[in-house]
């Protein structure tokens, strides 16, 4: 049989055994999830000089193929990282079963007694770069949410998953659920990425996590409902009327603290009315902290270490210590740029003025919009939601962080007494 | 210019001005949106006569096509109709505006302030079949939730949906509104439906509405996230302990108090241990009220007028007075039954058995699941949540009926005081 025949059999075979094991979690007691989710932890930590080692094959290998140390940090991993993934599932343990929650009930003047209660989407398939913790991170939120998951994860980290997900093997089995609640594809063939896309029998909805150009296949050749990060082209924008002192305080953390999260700030905005007051502290602490400014021409006279900005430049996503800025004309000025040239992912406000804030949340039409703080509160941590599997910039289901309750869906359940449809 | 590349560029210019007007209908104030419906209703009613006139050239045409009676039944508007369109866009109008409210707001121990705050979906596409008083509903939905709507009617209801759409216009002028939230593709080429499925820069969701073969196409081209209602394969369920009199009476409204509606029942089941007692009384007065019964052997056993049923029938949505009926050895083999040949669309169980009740709610994989009631129960109206688009049977953000709430999204407003995110 050729290659892609058996490969495309085996996928439809993965399919297969998810959607079976899907119908066991959905109905699964919160006890037993959470009992593979603490299992797992501990099965993290007694393998630990296995999953190492496997990881450090990984490593060595990536590194023979000349992969940046970016890259090679995002594999790596040691005791600490370790003990954060064991942590992570212990966390999601410790989460409200969100399935069979009535989020409404109401009864119908017939007598109907109607409610929209919690249930699982059923199976996930998730797609995401060369980074094993997302392996035991996206197990555990999709196994607490009863859903069955397919794993895909970059080829580069094949060895560190595996060893990862024989421990989240031996911990379903422990708990009494099955083992095909989190499958792995089992090859680094591409061509598994465009079958996973197709079998939409088996797959309920795909989770792509990764750079611009996965997204867009993901979009292009997906008949799966997708949930998305695309990217985060997110903004802070110095209203005339914003506190200097926040504006520095503000601004230098949603650029610096991590520059290479999706919530990073990568464009600044500012009030022509207030900018030579406003800007030049700003863009001095940016400079001093390593980042480099590119504005247009009024920043340019105000901050002559920066560089000129291009069209380009409101467009793009750096993940890196280089911040585009550009003097508006007002807060109409400045809503139309954020929803023209950003992603729609996390937008900052800082401004005293309640009445423009109030504006700019409204108007700004981005998953997050934020008054007064940092844009690098964009996380379900920091939401109080938990662990989350991305942050999602489409508009339909979920918007904003992917935790357990995204990963779920609700269904009517309609209690009755034999009432019939009047005609 | 070549047509098609002319075609092409009036989409892209449609999905321009959607997009504008979806900035401006998003913050338009409820009383110019619920002005707009009212008035729309009124120039429904004033221009009855043209209207009705336009109809009778697309009906006279269709007929000359070919057009079956169904069809025509459906495209055929009278005084009756017209009003019911009426009242149904003075219905949305009375609705709560979904727009602004806060599905929930918590405080984090840092003192950030998160609202979820319900937002309108943007633009919708809405793909249907040439039955005009879509073209009425489907854009008041949109209208109502803040959204621009996209039309794409069938080609025989041309005129019809032209004559109505300029009332819509006229409308949404007087309230000042843009008359770009609601636009139809100009032309009946079904190279438009293609184009609009690629209009991902401007259009947000598509829903269509039809038959199979319109939803298999739309899975296939869009790249746009899709609301589909497949199709309404759904059961009723006679356990062992049904009620026989509550039996008959719900097994008949469910299958022919209208038997084209997708709520209508398609496949009946029975438990073995009391189909000779339940069965034959349900099939005897379906059978005197024209409907024609497909068994498996024991069914047939019982019921002498019954057909037998293939393996296809299982799989089959009548919308006619035809139904599927089968034996099942229990709870387990029903439960097991529907989720493997139904639509998750909507089923219902007949006992007087609580916890069996309760285990088919809990394991039946449907949008919608009932205790003793009719499947024809489906419905947005019926659940009390005002007129609707469709039924979703896909799991993603709207599942089950459609309405006003369904066609809107949320986003996060966050309010702070200087807050930065710590390293």
């Amino acid at each position: 049989m050729d290659a892609a025949l058996r490969l495309e059999e085996q996928m439809t075979a993965i399919g297969r055994r998810a959607r079976e094991a899907a119908r066991r979690m959905a109905n699964a007691p919160r006890k037993a999830k959470d009992r593979a989710l603490r299992a797992a932890a501990e099965l993290l930590r007694r393998n630990a000089s296995a999953i190492l080692a496997a990881n450090a094959e990984d490593v060595a290998l990536a590194r023979e193929k000349g992969a940046s140390s970016a890259f090679l940090d995002r594999l790596r991993l040691d005791e600490r990282r370790l003990e954060a993934m064991a942590a992570g599932l212990e966390q999601i343990a410790a989460l409200e079963d969100p399935v069979g929650t009535e989020l409404a009930r109401w009864r119908r003047p017939n007598g109907l007694d109607i409610a929209r209660v919690r249930v699982p989407l059923g199976v996930v398939g998730i797609i995401y770069e060369s980074r094993p913790n997302v392996t035991a991170d996206a197990a555990g939120l999709c196994l607490k949410a009863g859903n069955a998951a397919i794993l895909r994860g970059g080829s580069e980290s094949f060895r560190s998953s595996g060893a990862i997900l024989a421990c989240l093997h031996e911990a379903l089995e422990e708990a009494g659920l099955p083992q095909a609640a989190v499958q792995a594809v089992p090859t680094a063939d591409r061509a598994a990425v465009g079958m996973l896309l197709r079998l939409h029998d088996y797959v309920d909805v795909i989770v792509p996590r990764g750079g611009r150009s996965l997204i867009e296949r993901v979009y292009a050749e997906s008949r799966i409902p997708v949930l998305a990060h695309l990217e985060g082209i997110c903004h802070v924008y110095l209203h005339e009327r914003a506190d200097p002192e926040m504006a520095v305080r503000v601004a230098v953390n949603a650029k610096m603290r991590r520059t290479g999260i999706c919530g990073a700030c990568e464009t600044l905005l500012c009030d022509a009315a207030k900018a030579p007051q406003l800007l030049p502290p700003v863009l001095d602490a940016l400079i001093r902290e390593g980042c480099e400014i590119r504005g247009d021409e009024t920043v340019r006279a105000l901050e002559p270490r920066a560089k000129p900005a291009s069209e380009e430049d409101w467009r793009t996503e750096y993940l890196d210590a280089i911040l585009s800025v550009r003097v508006v004309d007002g807060l109409d000025e400045a809503i139309s740029h954020i929803n023209t040239y950003g992603s729609h992912h996390t937008d900052s406000i800082i401004t005293e003025d309640a009445e423009a804030a109030e504006r700019f949340l409204r108007e700004v039409d981005s998953a997050i919009v934020l008054h007064n703080a940092s844009t690098q509160f964009a996380d379900g941590g920091e939401f109080g939601m938990g662990a989350e599997i991305g942050i999602a910039t489409g508009r339909l289901h979920a918007r904003g962080p992917v935790g357990v309750e995204q990963l779920t869906t609700f269904k009517y359940v309609v209690r009755g007494s034999g009432q019939i449809r009047p005609p």
